[in-house]
């Protein structure tokens, strides 16, 4: 087996322990004689494995009884709607920050359930950035306010969070536990599982359980939190072998430690910066201040010498490194599964590639 | 490895060849380095898998391309919702068959959305059964008319789809390719892939375009068709593994051959109900002219022989036999992936079992 370098966007790099555990016990999870896709989701087996990922997820995130730990589905695309849905009612208003492209598609369904003030906007800006919050009107009695702490497509995140009265709920998609984080100051965070979590099919919400109560009574049980609250994510069939999968991701995350993780995060991106500013050739795309750990996005000086880039970075085992196609370039996604040796085999390639290329 | 029978209603069995695929490839997929679950939506790998499962899918239907196969989110229990989000507007009607716990979820959530016409409900009949459509008065001008074709929980199924002159709409989940069925008659079927399809997480849905095309207009995008119809499912990270696993099943499903798997389900379904018709110690739960070939409910004299019997088939390696917990009794679902030998298993059990306990 090779196992190549994988700098995917999302769905992305899983830690091979979680792989190569899941490969084990697929036919027959561990002598059940069944897999956990064949499972019943009210059996006790399954069961074990619902609630210890909830409970890791508990301590990664050190929020106590006072959140909910959901797994829901729709990914986060599902979230820009339920969100508004759930807490935007006639007359209010939300706050939203519009700091890229996740940013705008929030935005985009927030406007058809209510009004929307988009408080800042930096999705035009290039180099790309996120809005600097310190100044920012926020709107007085705003239902809550929106931000996303990691735009992939641009490769810009906040490393600070903003002082806000109105309830703040960040899309967190991108970096979820790539870095230490007061997650006790958001009323709700989501993230589709399939860059730091596990595979595509879940969306993570956690949210504070007062915030929840009362909201969307008149909505379709599946589209209300409290539903899924009252359940603890098992109103419905839940996505068994996803969360599965998050349940050894979180057990891989727990014994490297988050600590040890954003060390190693801020590490890995750092070597690629360092060859970015250390060059003509490269230009990097987001704005140094903002520039995110997870997504390093760059450019060679023609869209040409982009595409060699990515075609003979394939060629030597460093695999999806092209740009979003909105945007073009090229963009390592490094998330916390993804090895220090990958990044280290594509600050070797990229220095070769400028020899030959520059 | 050993490999128990396991009679669970869903998540359910699914094809060994199937499971034995995906743990093959389960690190690294045909030689690409990676596993499913770490790849892109968008690139060609998983491009060739979801496309696949689409083909498959449209052949095993015998739809032609004036249907749409889609991947969604959320199980039936979303299409609840959606359903009438989409359809069922202010001053319109839509028909709606109770046939039991499925049949009333179904109502319950387009009652939230819009104006019902229960036109039939057998949901308290007992023994179970499905309610006879042939004289039924359907509402004129009705936007649709929803049905379920087999109750998971109660064990009753239609065999024969009734005359109407709505779209009509089927929840489909429990038998879902179980049998020859016309599915150019509806306008709409849907099912969770979790008990002939694949493993939870994913809600397959085939819809007609033309019914489709003009629907929800006023809805975010996640909960409006005609997103996911323009975006062949991948407006947003699709369900990946789950969606592979259905590619992986519906392979199977093609080698063995509906027609095939029909016979051998009435076949395994016959077995089972010919001891309840030969025995005075077992009950059936469902009428005969609504017996399901999916999931065949029945109870000994007592409840304590129910639950002994449950306790010891599950010694014996038949797992998963207890009734849904909002009827108790006993269980056995035998979807398609069910194999013979499990049956005649579970035959030779409970005829002993009488003998013991009689």
């Amino acid at each position: 087996m090779a196992r190549v370098y994988n700098f995917s966007a999302g769905p992305a790099v899983l830690p091979l322990e979680a792989l190569q555990d899941a490969q084990k016990d697929l036919v027959d999870y561990q002598g059940s004689g069944m897999s956990v896709m064949e499972m019943s989701h009210r059996g006790k087996e399954y069961d074990a494995l619902h609630n210890e990922a909830i409970a890791n997820l508990h301590e990664l995130f050190g929020v106590g009884d006072d959140y909910q730990v959901l797994f829901l589905q729709g990914g986060a695309s599902l979230q820009f709607a339920m969100l508004p849905m759930n807490f935007l009612g006639a007359g209010q208003t939300a706050d939203y920050v519009n700091s890229g492209h996740w940013g705008a598609a929030a935005i985009k369904q927030a406007q058809i359930i209510g009004n929307v003030n988009v408080v800042a906007d930096t999705s035009k800006d290039l180099p790309a950035r996120m809005p600097d919050l310190s100044g920012v009107s926020w709107t007085p009695g705003a239902v809550y306010a929106h931000m996303t702490t990691n735009e992939t497509i641009s490769g810009a995140q906040y490393k600070d969070l903003p002082t806000v009265s109105a309830p703040l709920v960040a899309d967190m998609s991108s970096d979820i536990l790539s870095c230490p984080r007061d997650y006790n100051r958001f009323a709700m965070f989501y993230a589709g599982a399939q860059k730091n979590l596990g595979p595509s099919g879940v969306a993570l919400v956690v949210i504070r359980k007062d915030f929840a109560a009362d909201a969307g009574k008149a909505l379709p049980a599946m589209l209300r939190y409290q539903t899924h609250i009252d359940k603890n994510s098992l109103y419905n069939t839940p996505p068994c072998f996803s969360i599965y999968m998050i349940c050894l991701t979180t057990r891989w995350l727990k014994q490297v430690g988050i600590e040890n993780l954003y060390r190693q995060n801020v590490e890995k991106a750092k070597k690629i910066y360092d060859v970015l500013d250390s060059s003509s050739f490269y230009r990097g795309t987001a704005d140094k201040a903002y520039r995110s750990d997870m997504n390093v996005t760059f450019r060679t000086p023609t869209e040409e010498l982009d595409a060699l880039f990515v075609k003979q970075a394939g060629e030597n085992g460093m695999k999806q490194l092209k740009g979003h196609r909105s945007v073009g370039g090229i963009r390592a996604s490094i998330y916390n599964a993804f090895p220090v040796e990958g990044v280290d085999c594509l600050v070797d390639f990229m220095k070769d590639f400028e020899k030959r290329n520059g």
